[in-house]
């Protein structure tokens, strides 16, 4: 039976990337995935009962992630925890891209669902990144002088190879959903926290100079 | 005549961005406009050459502007053509807020105009930035490690106020097409840009000590 569910899952996310959320019929969910629409009305109601589906289960995952390492505050230093987050993030994301790059896209509709995904999703996603980035910001680890920014940027890099895949390879001719370039594209991630964000206060004065 | 197909880009904006191009039909744009379908038909051909229109008339400007900055290379130094990007681009996107959130959104598609947008306009944007990132790091003005990373960082810092409305008004409440948040925006990626790529080699090592 749960076969039967993750096979509307499965099509369904296929289906909303290629043809659109509002492109796509049940009846043409229920062809993809070699189910009856019966089914479809059984596990998730309707469409957009899917469509929520699809948007709470990525991020339920997602927020569950960032407070596994968020609990580890008080043993790791802060530094330790946002490259953690990274990691584990990129990870899921890599294992989930096709999901992620509908997630990403769905997020920019002024939707009654996308306005409660962001009140409780992502209302914990800045609360979690702002505890790290001020906690390393008081122990002196790293220089954040702007919590939105560094947040924005660290959300747009993890997001970007997903929602950009398009763009990455018809441009730069670049397959970023392969497994040597999420992890080359990771080191670039960690390498852009070293330069601009593991930089202490006094030594960005220093360059100013 | 003119303002007749003014009325229709407008009301094509609106209606593409808030129930998505799928989603709305030639019939109520024809409404939205307060014109005949047969206007529409006149202008665009359909929907689909109206979506056309859209999103060659924003990068047949957008790329114009960076042709503009790129033809001073000779003159200005790459640090200045840089920001004259930054200044000139978020100025444009600012006055073309709604369109620039549709056009984005739309781009992380997969389908044959998206193709022809990345192969013809983005592929000369990569050229443009990438000639000014390539100056700038030989006469070291800065220091570029990967063009691929230092173009994505810029054009998602640029793209974001725009593409994440929704989430910067619901989780931040900031409104960024406010002329004062916007102006703040830029501050932002100026400050971005002057720590940690108009940055020498040297002094990056020097902090790596």
């Amino acid at each position: 039976m749960e076969k039967t569910k993750q096979r509307i899952i499965d099509a369904a996310i296929i289906l909303f990337n290629t043809k659109g959320y509002d492109g796509t019929s049940v009846r043409e969910l229920a062809k993809k995935a070699n189910v009856n629409v019966g089914h479809i009305s059984y596990y998730f109601n309707n469409k957009a009962g899917l469509q929520e589906h699809l948007l709470t289960s990525f991020f339920d995952q997602y927020i569950s992630i960032l407070e596994k390492v968020y609990k580890k505050m008080s043993t790791y230093n802060a530094r330790e925890c946002l490259l953690e987050c990274v990691e584990r993030t990129m990870q899921f994301h890599r294992e989930n891209r096709q999901l992620a790059r509908y997630v990403y896209r769905e997020l920019t509709f002024d939707t009654t669902l996308v306005r409660e995904i962001m009140s409780t999703y992502l209302t914990k996603e800045k609360y979690y990144f702002k505890a790290i980035l001020e906690k390393g910001h008081k122990t002196k680890e790293f220089y954040v002088p702007s919590v939105l920014m560094a947040v924005m940027q660290l959300k747009s890099m993890i997001s970007t190879p997903f929602l950009q895949t398009q763009y990455l390879s018809e441009v730069w001719h670049i397959m970023p959903y392969e497994t040597s370039a999420v992890d080359q594209y990771e080191k670039v991630i960690v390498q852009w926290l070293e330069q601009s964000v593991f930089v202490e206060k006094e030594q960005l004065e220093k360059i100013a100079l």
